[in-house]
């Protein structure tokens, strides 16, 4: 059916329908052998492979719309596939093929007294709603990952990239029907604007949690609106702690690291906290290295009597999430005072402390409340491939169900078994 | 200050007061020892011990004033302490303090190719606000669970059980106050109306999650209105399946347990699913086992053919919790339209087979999406004590973070945690 027409349609109909196939899916796919849904990421990736140019040619389309309607140039090259980003999509298919299925894991599998074993099933969520934009591999990605971990996927993708993603949803419907699952397992809407958007994330019948991707005012719109539960990235308001007992080296390689390898990320490092005592010794030196690579320092008064270049931060920049090549920088009196700042100023998403002090170390790694608590190690690792769950689906700073990054794991929840053998309750 | 200069106050400064000293509170108690989280609940204990007697009369105000109202007897009954409860008040908060503490726990530690760990470790939700009625004995149970899971709680108990909670609470704060853990960690509301509620409820700064305990109309109000996120639990629509290949005296002595052990709680049996092959043998029996305790059957044309004493179900039977002594039986032709069956009209709770057949067994416990499932056991066991929680604060009917009995860990979450030597982002 052409969009145009799908247009005329009620909006209310065509969404129950896309709901109603896709609760019908979940219910096949939540069951499905791990063999089954291996064998529909393979043959996902290789209908990606064979239409390659298929692709690239939907894509090209796309594109092309895009810069007639005036799409800034890194927003059209976020949505622009290449040759070498096709096959990157094939192969990530393959990897999440790869990755153990978390479906079925029983665990905790104990004995009561009386009589009854009782333990945990890991199941699926049900059906997962996927909004995002501009890039199409997240079409791909979102999709593989429902999959194998039993879920079905409604996807609603950017309107600048539907050709694009109708195309991927193509190759993983030809990989469904190669393992004999449901092709509604996966579903891409044709229609992508606002009000299907509206209609999405308020059918709890239908779809059991929204995982939005994207800028933080559609994050906080989608959660306001949904009746549905939500799996929220807010912001990434990350801090580095040196602590007075660090090692210096550590230190600047850290704090390097987690502001410059890549600064428009949720993880980089948003303000360094330096303890008073250390400060005069590592700021400097510091100041050096972010000098060499241009990052704009905004530095308390303390920081600023040890580092004069500094421009002055205000108590804005405490709270700012710069996604930029600045840096504000506070001179705190120790740990304590660290934690409180984080705790005040922070997002709760990622921080990280450098010591050699075994009691700050456990101190910081139990106080601080974020997703991702680290020592020694840049605020750059928060990342689901770097934490080993093989992909993610995005990062999480709820308090409830997932926190951090969110692999197949968190797509998932756990439903309690009891085998008997007759017990009856006395 | 008194209930009356409280109500001249204004809700929203009121509750934004609690919230801000719950979550000062949570802050404190989130890092506190084990071993203080014990002291505070046996000394607590040790006081609802020594204030017996006062704690007796504070509840006969409010039984008192209850009965002016015109209140029924039943609920009269949930409200009244007696030397006894009160006794089982401080036996509970000393099971409480001999449970494992969740907090801190550290799991899944595993070397990274990057050289960093990464793992989980265990952390309080933050500030839990439980919203309920009547029966005094929960403000002990909820602020125990809250507490030694490392939370502040907020707890709204009923109006008519103003005194009797208020009463408690002081023991609580006895009980924090000796083990030097702040009394803001658990706070009664004095002011209990609707807008408190409705201001409890709307406060995501203040409280992280709420925790409604009562009846479906109050869970659902909540669940609408609130704009935090709600542990909820619904209905309790459950199912025992008799399988062809089911042991005769387990499948009767488990129905019968599953229905008639106790009428009106939430794992309750409400419809009897008999496969077709075995119904002749087993309805007529159970029939018998039903009508010695009273228990009025509702069936299905086929049903009926074999008892021909029951009436006659509609489909409003198949969605029913009855939470009495009715049931719903129903023949289907096996295991497929078992599962069928529970996945239209059941509520996701608990549902049991009953059989010999270990690859229905297996089907079932996959295929069947209920936050417990059962093999040869009474749906009477869904219990927090049962499954060896120790206690409970409810039981979830939610998909995403707990599912089924809600006890410590349920009250707790998983961040991450990452341990380096200066490891950075390559």
């Amino acid at each position: 059916m052409k969009p145009d027409r799908l247009a005329r349609m009620d909006m209310r109909t065509y969404m129950t329908g896309i709901g109603r196939a896709a609760r019908a899916a979940a219910r096949s796919i939540a069951p499905a052998d791990t063999a089954a849904k291996n064998r529909a990421l393979a043959a996902a990736a290789q209908a990606v492979e064979r239409d390659s140019a298929r692709l690239l040619e939907a894509n090209a389309r796309d594109v092309a719309a895009a810069r007639d309607s005036g799409m800034e140039a890194p927003l059209v090259d976020r949505l622009t596939l290449t040759p070498r980003s096709v096959a990157t999509i094939a192969e990530g298919l393959r990897q999440v093929a790869s990755l153990p299925d978390p479906v079925g894991e029983i665990t905790d599998l104990r004995a009561r007294p009386s009589g009854i074993q009782v333990g945990r099933m890991r199941v699926p969520l049900g059906v997962i709603g996927i909004i995002y934009e501009s890039r199409p591999n997240v079409t791909a990605e979102a999709a593989s990952l429902c999959l194998k971990s039993g879920n079905a996927a409604v996807l609603r993708g950017g309107s600048e990239a539907v050709h694009s993603n109708l195309a991927i949803a193509r190759c993983v419907h030809e990989g469904l029907h190669a393992a004999g699952l449901p092709a509604e397992t996966v579903q891409v809407l044709e229609i992508t604007d606002r009000a299907a958007v509206g209609e999405m994330i308020t059918m709890p019948d239908y779809i059991d949690v929204i995982v939005p991707r994207g800028g933080k005012g559609l994050i906080e719109r989608i959660s306001r609106d949904a009746r549905v539960p939500v799996i929220k990235h807010l912001d990434g308001v990350c801090h580095v702690y040196i602590d007075d007992s660090a090692d210096l080296d550590r230190a600047c390689a850290i704090a390097d690291n987690a502001k410059t390898q890549r600064l428009s990320t949720c993880n980089t490092m948003e303000t360094l906290l330096v303890a008073r005592s250390i400060a005069p010794t590592v700021l400097p030196r510091l100041a050096r290295i972010y000098a060499d690579k241009g990052v704009e320092l905004r530095g308390d008064d303390a920081a600023r009597a040890i580092v004069p270049a500094m421009k002055v931060a205000t108590e804005e920049d405490w709270y700012a999430e710069y996604l930029d090549a600045i840096l504000a920088v506070r001179v705190v009196d120790g740990l304590d005072a660290a934690i409180e700042h984080i705790a005040r100023y922070g997002s709760q998403h990622t921080d990280a402390i450098v010591t050699e002090d075994w009691s700050n170390a456990r101190r910081f790694l139990r106080e601080v409340d974020s997703s991702s608590v680290m020592v020694n190690a840049s605020t750059r690792f928060a990342d689901g491939f770097e934490y080993g769950l093989g992909a993610e689906i995005g990062i999480s700073t709820d308090r409830l169900h997932a926190r951090g990054p969110v692999g197949l794991e968190g797509l998932t929840n756990q439903k309690w078994i009891v085998l008997g053998d007759g017990q009856v309750r006395g």
